[in-house]
Order: structure tokens, then sequence, then C-alpha cells
């Protein structure tokens, strides 16, 4: 009898965990509808209230509402508070009823579901922080330094959730490592410094692979769509569970960044400002984390590390960086080309010269030298990805160009689920 | 063996519970002073992004920081995060390590503990996304309805854990009531309505009585430390657990709040915009129905309630209503004094008139008629607490006002404590 009620039980389970991943399906279309229908009905709003830019790549000079990922982000959260009780509700009615009989065999169940529940709530409180530092920088415009530190502030709940629920703060250990130290290591705090790091790092990478029409929104895009594939995939595996975690938060970010994009698609009619990078690199940080597959992530984000690994020489300030690296818009042809950066070469740091000199021998990096009346300037293209595109490509539409960038990203989705499928087979 | 244990285990788990307030009373005493040191230094930035006021009630026109408010509540937040998992650990370790001894009695702490940590971050998911809508109104300056339906949004996922948590929609009848329809009474859906309501009532009602520096920061502390005295005086009854969790949210919000005043103070250095009245509303109303003493806090907001009835002519536009209704300020006594609607008698509502004429008949409200060059303007003091206070009191210090209206709020608290100890008793 016991047998048989554990197999309806998961049995119930199951089908209540796929009416609530429909249910989720359901919540993300009608996000989707209601982005794009509130988007328009607010844009006015932000231009009234200062917060607008001009689009430098266009010929017309209007202004466009800047940092509307706020309205995309609040109606996730809307979606995401609505199904807050759809997961949950279904199993634990189900587990009351037994809980006398079957007292032993659930109470795993129940402390499972209960944390899940625990997980999916302080999810939800890293991501509507987020939203919130992200609308108050795009408002006040906040230093450089602050982009560090407001993810991290914001993936406080996330940590201490960790803490509380799952703690396992041990790693597997590739296999050439296993002769040294065994199969496996705890990082102990380490491991919460690399999950912190993680948050930095996603709303960072997006926020810098950036400046031309639909980029935030449309990698983002990509990156999710990338994710949900990997969840279906593994939701026929043993972690099940922890994919059905992320899909419930990838799906409705989906319908919300799709609604987004349709007006942030060249041309733009709103920006989606530092708000919408925030937002949704912390997003994919703790869909990552609470879904233990952190490292696959990391995997979808190889455009964002190329464009930060090329960035570097100007982030740290090796070489002189200008306020705006987006590419220059030529305004008798039409099209866009490189934006440089010129400088004496005095400027530069001399790790910067250095790694210069190494980048035009390797023909990554277009310099030119002796500028200017005195032949005392020199002048490279801003290193971005988008400006190293145009080095190969020349001068090209401004819409090109965000295909181009967005097809590359889907290129290395696929060569991230080769990696995860094949090559890390000889290394777990 | 087992007593004794399960001795031991109740003694741990209280002292733990000690341990927890203490820090959370250090955390708090934190708070303050970082609430004091970042207000100063981001003061600048809130007027470089536009979000400023002047003060009518002052001889200067010198530009005052506006939704300082903000600070205040993402220091709150960020308190809370480092509090998440003080609380819990204690507990959760001692159960650990005797679940497998004493798995029937502890199962029922197991699940209480679960359950207030979901709440907890539930709570605090709601206040979260309070700030970040207040902030979006500040910068926004959304239409009035919207000050209905923003805190109904950010209480969505309190009464979403609300509903996976604890599902009690029954209330216990006054006794007069008891003889028709028995002592308790399932309210249903009814009970989700209150509840979602209580969180626009709380925030609204401080945002209405508001117009004079320091008022809106000062009836929030008298509020606050109002409901800390009644959760220490319920802290040694049976419910203990609900109000040592209110504490846990009072006394950070007393510590950041208090900073806050330093500087709304008269005469304000900074202005704490809708963001504030938000984040204060939404606190309480959280406190209010996760402590299970709603009907209590309430009584606490008795000025405020005085206040939104006297108002209810010119904020349901029975009576024409100016955009602001705060004290006039006389530049050369350098007194406020009260400030006046001036309309013609057709403009009212015929209900409006009606209203009027009692109020007239009563004293409480200033009327004067035939103005104007031909008579045709009649003009009434605008129905605020402040003006009738003015009325009574005649021109006053701005400063001296606020003191008065903070006096009478303490009153109200002394009264509400009576009702509370004494009165209640004759019902309940």
């Amino acid at each position: 009898l016991m047998k048989y009620f554990l197999r309806l039980f998961l049995h119930t389970i199951m089908v209540a965990a796929e009416v609530a991943l429909l249910i989720n399906v359901v919540f993300s279309v009608i996000g989707y509808f209601l982005t794009i229908k509130l988007i328009p009905s607010f844009a006015e709003h932000f231009i009234v209230a200062n917060l607008y830019g001009r689009d430098l790549n266009k010929k017309s000079d209007k202004k466009v509402p800047e940092a509307l990922g706020v309205i995309c982000g609040a109606i996730f959260l809307v979606c995401m508070f609505f199904f807050i009780p759809i997961p949950i509700s279904y199993c634990t009615g189900i587990i009351y009823s037994t809980v006398i009989d079957l007292l032993l065999y659930f109470i795993d169940n129940l402390l499972y579901t209960c944390r899940e529940f625990i997980q999916f709530i302080g999810a939800l409180l890293s991501i509507c922080c987020m939203i919130f530092l992200g609308f108050a920088d795009d408002v006040l415009n906040l230093k450089w330094r602050h982009k560090l530190t407001l993810p991290t502030v914001a993936s406080l709940p996330l940590l201490m959730v960790y803490y509380t629920n799952i703690s396992n703060t041990t790693i597997i250990l590739p296999k050439p490592f296993r002769y040294i130290v065994g199969s496996e290591f705890d990082l102990g705090l380490l491991y919460y410094l690399y999950m912190g790091m993680l948050a930095v790092f996603c709303t960072n990478a997006i926020n810098i692979l950036s400046g031309i029409n639909g980029l935030e929104v449309g990698q983002s895009v990509i990156i999710c769509i990338s994710i949900i594939l990997h969840n279906l995939v593994e939701l026929s595996g043993p972690v099940a569970a922890y994919h059905r975690f992320s899909l419930y938060f990838m799906m409705p970010f989906l319908g919300t960044t799709l609604g987004l994009l349709r007006f942030n698609w060249y041309p733009s009619k709103v920006f989606v400002g530092d708000t919408f990078c925030y937002f949704a690199g912390m997003t994919f940080a703790v869909v990552g984390i609470l879904g233990h597959f952190s490292k696959t992530m990391i995997l979808f984000f190889i455009p964002q590390v190329l464009n930060f690994l090329y960035s570097t020489p100007q982030l740290f300030r090796l070489v002189p960086c200008p306020r705006h690296r987006l590419p220059k818009f030529n305004p008798e042809t039409g099209l866009v080309g490189m934006s440089k950066a010129r400088f004496k070469p005095s400027e530069m740091h001399i790790l910067g010269s250095f790694i210069i000199r190494i980048a035009e021998f390797a023909c990554v990096v277009d310099v030119k030298r002796g500028l200017g009346e005195d032949g005392q300037y020199m002048e490279i293209n801003n290193l971005t990805l988008n400006n190293f595109l145009l080095k190969i490509l020349g001068p090209t539409k401004e819409q090109s160009l965000t295909i181009i960038l967005l097809c590359i990203q889907a290129v290395c989705t696929a060569a991230a689920f080769f990696i995860r499928y094949y090559v890390s087979t000889f290394f777990y």
C-alpha cells in the first residue's frame, strides 16, 4: 500500500510540475503582450523626466527615451509574483493529505519543496533589488566603481539563501587534477566569492558589449534561448528539478525581453539603459547558481568574454579610453565604421604600449602613428568586439552589424553545447 | 532523555532568538550611521539628475534634493540582507543535529522555521519592490491613480507568500456579533483584499499627511517606536515569535529612518519623496500582516485616518483641490499659516457644498464667501490636518507645527495602547 501511495504521489508531483511549466509559459506570453503594450504608453514619461539619449548612429537628432528596461523588469517581476504559489501549492496540498501516513517517506520531499520555495523567493529578491539599483544608476548616473558594487549588493540575498539552504561549497574537479588533490574540493568562502563575482561578470559582460541598436537585448535573448535549450535537454535527466527551476525564470524573461526587443530593434524607439543589463545579468546569474549549471552558463558568454579580454587595455586604462566607444556613424554613406581613440604615445601605460605592439603585430588592432600637425599623435580603434568586426568587414550598415554579432553569439552557443556535451566528457 | 533533549532544544532556540535580536540591534545602529554618512555624499547626484524641489516654506530659493528616501530604503535592504541567515542558521543547525532522534517532536518546529524564513524573504521582496516602484514614481512623476496600483503590485509577493504559507483567512469576531454568526468567520478572498488594501492605506496615509519639514519621517519614527513598544510587551506573551519577527524589521527601519530624519528635520537639507512614504507604509503593512497585529497597527494611524477623513472632500474632488495643499509661508513674519483654495461655489459637487456647509456649522473649516471683484468666489482652507491645526493655533513657526503634530501622534499612540489593552478586553 505504501509503495502504491508513493508512486501515486510521485506521479502527481510530476504532473503538477508539468502543469506549472505550462502556466509559466502562459504567463510569459502575457508578459510579452504587456511589455509591448506598456512601453509605448510610458515612453513619454521618461523623456519628460529627463531620461533620454540621442542616437549617435542616426541622422535625426530626436530624443530617444532611456532606461526602458525598467518597464520590462517590472513586468517580469509581476509575472513572477503571480507565479509564486503555482509550483508550491500543487505539491504541498498533496503532501499535507498524506503526511500523517507516510511521514518518514515524505519528510525529504517536504523539505525539498520548502527549500525550492525559499530559493525561488530569494532569487526574485535579488532580481528585484538589481532592477531597483540599476534604475537608480540610470537616473543618478553613478560612477564606474558602482558598476561593480551594485551587482554585489543585489546578489547578497542570493548568497544568503544559498548559505542557509544549500551550504554546499564543494566542487568536483576535472580529471587532470584528481591525481593531485582528489576528486572533490571544498572551496568554502571562496565559493561565495565566485558566486558574487558571477553576478558582477554577467551584468557587466552584457553592459560592455553594446553601443548599437538592439545589441544588449538581442544577445540576452540568444543567451536566454540557449539556457532554455540546455534546460529542456536536462529536463529528462537526473537533476530535472534544477532545470525546471531555471525554466520558471527563463521563460517569463524571454517573453518580456522579446517585447522590449520590438522597440529596441533598429531603428531604436527606446533605449534599455543599464537597468536592463543589470536585470538580464542578474537573472542569468541567479539561474546559473541555483540551477547548478554556472560553468555551462559561462560557456554561453563566449562573445562577451572575448569582448572583455579585447577591451581590457582600455577598461583598465593601460591605453587611453574615450567616454563613448560605440562605432562611428558616417552621415554621408549612412554606414557605421570603426571609432578611434587618438592620443600621444606617452599617455599610454608602459604595459599598454607593449600590448598594443603585440596586437598590432597580430593584426587585431588598427594602429596609425605620426598623426596630428607635428606627428605627435597616434590612433587606434577602440577596443570592442564591434570595432574589431568593423575592422575586418569595413564600414557596414548598423542593422547588419547587429545581426552579424547575434549570429556570432548563436554560433558560440553551438560551440558551447559541443564543449558541454562532448569535450567535457573527457574531463568529468 | 527525550524530555531533557526537548527542554535543551527549546532553551537553545530561545537563547538563539535573543542573540538574533541583539545582532539585529547592532545592524540597526550600523544602518543609522551608514545613512547619515551616505545621504550627504549622494545628495549632489540627485540635484544633477534633476531630482530636486524648492522649499516653499523658506525664504531662500535653493534646490533641495528630492527622493532621498531611496538611500534610506537601500541601506535598510542591505542590513536585512545581511540579517537573512542569522535567525535561521542558529535554529536549523540545532534541528539537524537532533532530527534523527526526535523527528516527530521537531517536525513542527522545522516546518515553522522554514515558514518563518519564507515569510521573511517574501516580506523583503515586497519592501524591495515597493522602494523600486516608489523611486520610479518619484523619477517619472506618475499619475494619481498609480498611487493606488503601485502598493497593490508590491504587496503581491506578500499575499502570495501568505497564501502558500498560512492561508488562514478566518477572523475572530467581537462579542456583539458572536450571537449572530458565531465566534469565527472565514473571510476567504476578502481577507486578501483586506491585506492588499492595508498596504495601499499605510503608504497613502503617510503620503498625504505631509508638506512641512520632517513630518513624513517624524510620524514614521513615532509609529515605528509604537510598534516596537507593542512588540516588546507581547514578547513575553504566547505569540512571541510573531512579535520577534516584527522587531527584526522595525529596528533596522528605525535606525535608517532616524538617519534620514537628521537631514529631513527643519530646515530640510533633503526631501524624502514618495519613495520614503511607500517604503515606510509597506514596511508597516508587512509587519502588521505577518505579525498578525494589523488591527492594532491601524490604531497607531489615528492622526493619519483623521487627516484622510478630513481630506476626503478634496481627495474625491467633491470640492476643488489645488495642486499643493501645504501650509502657506509668510516671508514677512517667517510663520506658516493656512493655505486656501479659492473657487466659484458652482465648481463644487452638490455633495461637496453640503459637506462644507455642515463643516462650517461645526467650525472645522474656515469659509469665506463673496470674494473677488464681483463677489463670485468663495475660499476655504485646504482640508488637511496641518491647516486645521493652523486654523486653531493661528500662524505658527514651521518647526513648532511639526513638533505639535508629532506630539499629537504620540498622544494617539497612548490612546491606541489604551484601546488595545483595556477597551478591547470588553469585545474579545
